[in-house]
């Protein structure tokens, strides 16, 4: 049932970890799957001990291409207070020549995407931060870092709390307002499901205003109750909000990975079996999606804003009603 | 598609409610609705300038039968600061008036379950109230109108707030304390599919909590997104936890009627259509549900909780994985 | 205790309102308070029956200027599903119409600030409306009311939800970006404390988004938990992050109106008592507040994020730790 | 500023952590705070390769009590899917077993309190668990618990989610409800004030219900948005709802450990330092609350709900209104 021209599949590697192995083991597990063409990297650490190429290659086992590669500005790494934002000078340097490396591995590897997922950069209290010494901060460093290697493309991935009380990216709208002022042709955002609902968005909606204000470089699919980044099986809390998102994806021309940003260790699934139920699901509601688009029936309710009707299409088209 | 033996419907009859006209005309929209068996009427609201055996034969004209009747503490009859929790003695005398003459009312249409949502009874600020007062108070009111005939039903149905901003009753647990405290058999519960999201409860499972230790006496269906009480078109968002709860329902051996608490004014909706799409939904979503009692491979999933198994097995049931 | 060259007080007028009078009761009530030194209008209502020369008669009597007016779309208006992002051009252009008008008044008035909370601007489910065209919409309508009269400032009051589930302008980051592609020097925004909370926002963070890519045209103050609009008094539950917000203002050279929009009605409270509490705590707070303006222990400590030490130092400012 | 017979103070032995060390650098850094006078150990971890004895001497040396010891069933122990409600008989009696090893290793050292966060015993999905096993599974384990000393107390410290989506304990009322029905009387609750936030919960109100229904064997200290499990520093975003969970504790006559549970790592804090700010807010609050027991005016306004000047009153006592 896979589609044709359509977005392919990636996975968390992390969710495949088992004790303290090494990166090897999770991408030999991801391979197992099945449904999963390409893969994520963290940098640094699955780059610990090994090299870009001889990673590439244990992609290629498998089957598996390189989507891009996570930066991971880790506590133990001297981030606790932050990476782009830290008080001091000197390790908001190293964030940033950490990220530069990372992306000349990425280079070096032949993949396209760097994603940075800034956890650190926040608060917790209020009179703990300058926050436009933060804003600045964080401009300055993204300029740096997205015109270190403008063939490559730089993306945020926005959450608003955790580890911080409060994130300096932490929602759509705030992240595309850096991006505007920012204003690198190479930068971009990331959609994460679960981050969207807990910071209170409509999914779609926000791809939407990504789409007009700035470029989608990834979408992590996943699902959660709006409270927490759950990192759920893709589709099992809110399939309609997933459906939604597919159907403005196709509008938009997305044709980018799904990655499936999930959590199988929270509830002690296996998660071979976790990933393939994201898989299945995922071309399910995709094909569901697929017969949305262009439907001329939930135009004509949509443009009434008659959801009694569009909400009995959905219905039709969902669970056969 | 009828379910045979299963739990009639009925509707919010405000929501049928143009400019100032009275209850005729919202019993006779909700009569056109079609799928609609019975109807909950407000007191004191729905019985000013009329008789219960007028209110009766306006019902039996649309084929209707009477479910029960809600209790209104309206701010403008001096509930404003709480009915069966308000500071002054007489307030609270009131209240507990007024439910006992909307009883009567009751008993003399024929009905069974009065539903009490004490909306006013509840605190805005830190040092507003004495909380063990209240808490007795409400005892006390509970007591009194349980005995006051105890052929009757008595229903609470909690919400975490609005109009206050902590109710008294916010939550099921908090409920079933007082309910068990209160010790009347003809005390129960109602549950809200809303309230219940944005009490960030599971429905299913609190389900099971009320029938373990009280009587499910209304389920008012519904849904939103978790944050407040939206009251969307049932299984509009969350479709998996409206099945699980028809699944619970079904276990319990809930027969009573399921009514539905949506606000089609909020969306600008036309109540009929939106009337008509709350029993398709809810009538599709039952039916899956009927599938998935007794379902041994889904038990067996679930005893030992893996969620990837299950989740697969409910998309099958729900979009034909 | 009044602060030399700073922000005059005004409050919701409707707070005042007793059952069914008019507007002038409600001026008569807000004089009575004694702090207050301005108002704001909401218009269409407040206008009914009357002229602006009149209300501003009335205003003047009480000793209270003029501070805006503020627009409202009301759902009886025709305008339940929305006003600038209504789905039938007719009735978003009623919206644009009526706006124009309320300047027109607003300017005879000799006011400043017109006010839109587009409360009705939203939607309620997934596939129910175009968020592309909604966007459209409200861009070309505020580019059209924002050009009717360039003398007077229009202010976007965002707010995540309520009446809508979502809301088209539901916190500050995506009004700053709609407010940037606007481009108009007439536009701005109002910070209302209990939105920001329930948008998640730490309000003196969003202040300094707002100085920077806008202008700051209002201030509501109000308190709440952060999980809807409750519009407690000011400072009674997040003193801190009121005082941080004031800070924020002082260093932004905020001069405007600090508007009280607060609903003593919700618990039972008299609004002239209410209404001094609120200047009350207000004016302690703000001269709490003076004193950590330029505070250089304070200032080191945030340099370096030390929460540990900037907490004993507001809590020293605060409560005399 | 110590308050004559008031509670002592303890704080989270790992907030001290450093690096991999154990828990002897943990406990002396314990001792550097100055104002702490008792500690609680996590069992079995603060245990390995030591003994009871051995860490009684650790807290002697630093002039530290023992509180209690926490129960931590760590997912690397096989407790992933749940501990006292486990899918798997043997991993639930492991549970319960190494609970008994724990009250063994407590009664050794002469303390009182077990406390028990059951934080793996929830579901992340629908369809995942059986509530009802889940809910008997849970009594049955805490019966056996409870009844293998009785000398000891246990205490649940209830939190809504956290690992696992939703938990079986997420609030004072439901644990209120299992406590009544377990019906032992070495069987408590604790308070933890961010718990309490994110539950929704108003802290004094839930103290009340508490002390009613069971008894309080520990109160955690900290403080949060209501959003999530934040662990900042006390009194630092709701000094009046703190000041009011100390009030309902006076009156209550709760006179054990005031443990200081917060995360002075997620900010990057020195752990010193944070807990004396722990302390010195506390204090301050405290005897401010102090203040607040038998307050004639407050009371009256109380009697009557009369937020208005409740709310001046307040302010009086921390801000010198």
């Amino acid at each position: 049932m896979t589609l044709p021209n359509r977005p392919r599949y990636a996975a968390r590697l992390n969710a495949f970890k088992r004790g303290k192995e090494g990166v090897a083991g999770m991408i030999a597990r991801a391979g197992e799957v099945g449904g999963l063409s390409a893969a994520d990297l963290n940098y640094p650490d699955h780059f610990e001990g090994t090299t870009p190429a001889a990673l590439s290659r244990l992609l290629a086992d498998q089957g598996l291409a390189l989507n891009g590669l996570a930066l991971r500005y880790y506590t133990e790494a001297g981030f606790k207070l932050g990476a782009f934002t830290h008080p001091d000078r000197t390790v908001r340097r190293a964030a940033i020549d950490l990220t530069k490396r990372g992306m000349d591995a990425l280079a070096e590897m032949g993949g396209s995407v760097m994603t940075l997922w800034m956890g650190q950069d926040g608060f917790d209290y209020s009179f703990q931060a300058d926050y436009a010494a933060m804003w600045d901060d964080t401009l300055a460093a993204m300029a740096e870092v997205c015109d270190h290697n403008p063939v490559l493309d730089v993306s945020i991935e926005y959450k608003p709390n955790e580890p911080r009380a409060h994130a300096v990216m932490p929602d759509m709208a705030t992240t595309l307002l850096a991006l505007r002022d920012l204003g690198r042709a190479n930068a971009g955002v990331t959609l994460d499901f679960c981050h969207m609902l807990f910071a209170g968005e409509m999914p779609a909606r926000s791809a939407m205003l990504a789409a007009r204000y700035s470029r989608i470089l990834g979408v992590h699919l996943n699902d959660g109750y709006g409270k927490r980044d759950d990192g759920l099986i893709a589709g099992t809390v809110h399939p309609v909000q997933t459906v939604e998102l597919f159907v403005a994806l196709e509008k938009i021309g997305y044709d980018g990975v799904i990655y499936f940003d999930t959590f199988p260790d929270h509830g002690g699934l296996d998660p071979v079996h976790e990933a393939r139920a994201n898989v299945a699901l995922t071309e399910k509601l995709r094909t569901l999606a697929q017969g949305l688009v262009g439907h001329d029936a939930l135009a004509a309710a949509m443009a009434r804003q008659d959801a009694a009707a569009s909400s009995r299409i959905i219905a039709g088209a969902l669970y056969g009603l």
